[in-house]
């Protein structure tokens, strides 16, 4: 299966300022471009690329005033897979996880390992380690928390997210994140393409999308308690600690996003084929 | 001058148990040490080393149930002046800063920018930009929060800080630290070696210290809002986000510290030549 | 002057349920009623009529499943002047205030003063007590804080108000009495119908309003620090410690808001008499 | 059994100023005392006496500068029983419940109601209402937080303590009168004397104490998460939404408490015919 990557953003900007993006599809998807996503800025601007302190691709533009458009289409093959789920990974003790992971046991801006390890070990102390624990604790998170738009603000951390109850896609990721850490199985935040391949169509546009990772039985996993499914087609952009640092655009001024458009769409073989 | 370092901690432990620790020079000031800080584990235990996220020198052990001793010695060299200050150092804009600079402009766990940022530019927003800014936040720190150890705890963030106005040396420091990230100036968390050299002794044991470093002028400038003055002879060991990464040591068990001992003696060049 | 109030509220429910309201004006403005404001209940069920623990007029209903309307029209008499105002009513020392006004120096739920003093006295202790301080602490909310009906949340301390800057009504009046109770002037919690009478239309339906009351010179005080204006035909039904105490209706279940419509229009005195 | 009460408070006051206390047996317990509780200032100053808004007995001191001790010695009479208990004590619907008590239902400064809802229904959504809903949650706090004095601070609310699982009697008792609100229990803060009847001696001076009671089967009825046992003799001196309302002392200015001793002592019946 092919997947058919793309966005569309203009931004109004009223005065000179910069951004950085991670509008790249993560390091380790890069072997799967069939076409590559070049990031066509117009107009053209100084782009500066680098990898950041997480191993994702970022890019620093310096932005005149005006109108700014930032698009990309790529082509990338995917195994048309749901997301890889292996009940027997096992976790890890402390001793055993490659140094780089340890950093992912750690509380973060808005994952509060130090405020919510009691409440976590009352939750999901006695499930089993390992997969089933992680399955348990997106199963709660999906379950106790409700999906809702109207609430967003950019301060929420996971402990807000366990006493209001409400959240969007980067609340369920965070509160699933920080009772992971508590209990000792590593887990970063996600963001990427999700793709709506193999579920419903969503009832609202097509966005980019958090989830988180696991590490378990020596390699990451993807899971994701706002939906608590297995997909197919997620492609990676970039990870971290949080959602601090896997923002798609941060603007050190002002701009205001007027268009905002995302596709990932499924491409059968056959007419990946015949293109 | 030379400064002679050590530390002395027992632990005890148990059960078996794995301890990562940040007991080294910075690899920053590894060219200056005289004798080498080797750690000594008592008894001999597995010791990895590695360089964390933030490029410290970082150590894990596996440690068997009993008592624990770590130790060393060294000998480091130093230029036996005050902390480096140079009033003239420009704050840079987002465009000119290093790209591994850009994440010490964000939240982190107890550095809340986005709590803080309105009341950063309430109290700083009229002060000169760069130094004089990163010295108007030490003073106000220094003056409005008072050190008390007896109200410590492991959760205070910076937002408590500025509420509850009493901290240890962390709490002076995520603050500070908070502020100047509110303000576009780059600041990140640090622990070493204070000594007490050139000012008079301190009431209590000496300690491991935390102070914080600014990113100006090209560089990184030590700065400590606990004591708002310069120092001779600190030494760094660790720097990051803020103390989640530069704790000394991390016990993924139980492990009671039941001895702390920590010098750091400067020592006359007249005689370390005739040593 | 006379003030035509009255309010049409729906409800669906869909069990069997209780409502306590606050939907009669206060008692200190019971004299003022030319026609009385019954709460009229349809369909009729057992209401019951009682003075809660600060003095307000409150109701209790026993709701049957199904659709429930709440109205009530009345007329009162007011001076018609703006809110009354008296810059030279003095600040109060602890021992001449009535003891039944000294709760209101003291934290309420969403009016943390043991967590905000500190940062009341840092913008307002060099302020000239009494009248000139409350002027300043609504000014400086007034100002700092923007009206957002799209991040209301029924969590919102005033500390959150401090930090994030955005808050309806009832979030304006909490960080005001917060400062005012801080620097030791008794504030408490006002709910009403504010009038849309002097004033230009409001750009949304008319609604209850909260304002907050301080105590200076013997006696209470209308202040306003969302509007930061003088208003005239405000109509108190309730007052209380913060909005815990004011809520025009407690559903104890769950009950739907279908419909909602308040007035307050000013009928001139010549229409009146011939009415 | 009659128990001899009383206290011994000693202040440096640098300045004139103002206290106000809760330093009397509560009116409820008055047709109880055999000899009255005088409150006893030395030196004399003007003693104001009131009933707060809680119904308790307060008085207001105008303090001179200097030292000031405040003393009472009193006898009172006690059925010599443990706490009251009837696990048959109904929990009342909201239509039931005298209108006087609705208010120990809402959220205050130290009792989160809103915050805490969502978790106090997944503790104890299943256990049986009433006396049993209350017994389970007493035993959760009890077993679940820790005693510790060092760690006490004047701002931890319900929802800190069940995040930190660590407090002092107060902060037991705030999480559980909220966890009972929660759930519809009205709950209310209680102070006063202990009494070491009927239990082996504390190892730490008698001070007052903090406790709670909740509204069951038409009364109110005392209990104790801190110590979830039933006692012998206590006393009590003042009820209020929570600590907030119950300070035994809180001075408008400066003051340094020098000495402190509580006595609260059974006076076996045959000694008190005698007396």
């Amino acid at each position: 299966m092919q997947i058919r990557l793309g966005y569309d953003l203009r931004f109004d900007v009223p005065a000179p300022t910069v951004m950085t993006t991670l509008l790249h599809v993560h390091p380790s998807r890069v072997p799967d471009l069939i076409e590559p996503d070049v990031l066509q800025v117009d107009p053209a601007v100084s782009v500066e690329s680098y990898l950041d302190l997480f191993g994702n691709r970022a890019t620093r533009l310096q932005l005149p005033a005006g109108t700014i458009r930032l698009q990309t289409q790529a082509l990338i093959a995917d195994g048309g897979a749901l997301d890889a789920r292996d009940p027997t990974a096992v976790q890890h003790a402390a001793h055993e996880l490659p140094p780089e992971v340890l950093r992912y046991l750690m509380p973060s801006r808005y994952c509060e390992v130090d405020l919510l390890a009691p409440i976590a070990l009352d939750l999901f102390g006695n499930t089993e380690p390992g997969w089933p624990r992680v399955e348990a604790i997106c199963k709660w998170v999906h379950e106790r928390v409700s999906f809702s738009y109207a609430t967003a603000r950019p301060t929420r951390g996971a402990l807000d997210v366990f006493t209001e109850r409400v959240g969007v896609c980067r609340d369920f990721q965070h509160l699933a994140i920080t009772f992971c850490r508590c209990l000792n199985i590593p887990a970063r935040y996600a963001a990427g393409y999700l793709g709506d391949i193999g579920v419903p169509a969503a009832p609202y546009p097509m966005d980019f999308s958090a989830w988180f990772e696991v590490y378990l039985g020596g390699r990451w996993w993807s899971c994701d308690a706002r939906h608590n499914a297995r997909r197919i087609g997620r492609v990676l952009m970039a990870t971290g600690l949080d959602a601090t640092d896997a923002a798609i655009t941060t603007t050190f001024g002002a701009a205001t996003l007027t268009h905002f458009e995302v596709t990932s769409d499924a491409v059968p073989d056959s007419l990946a084929v015949s293109a």
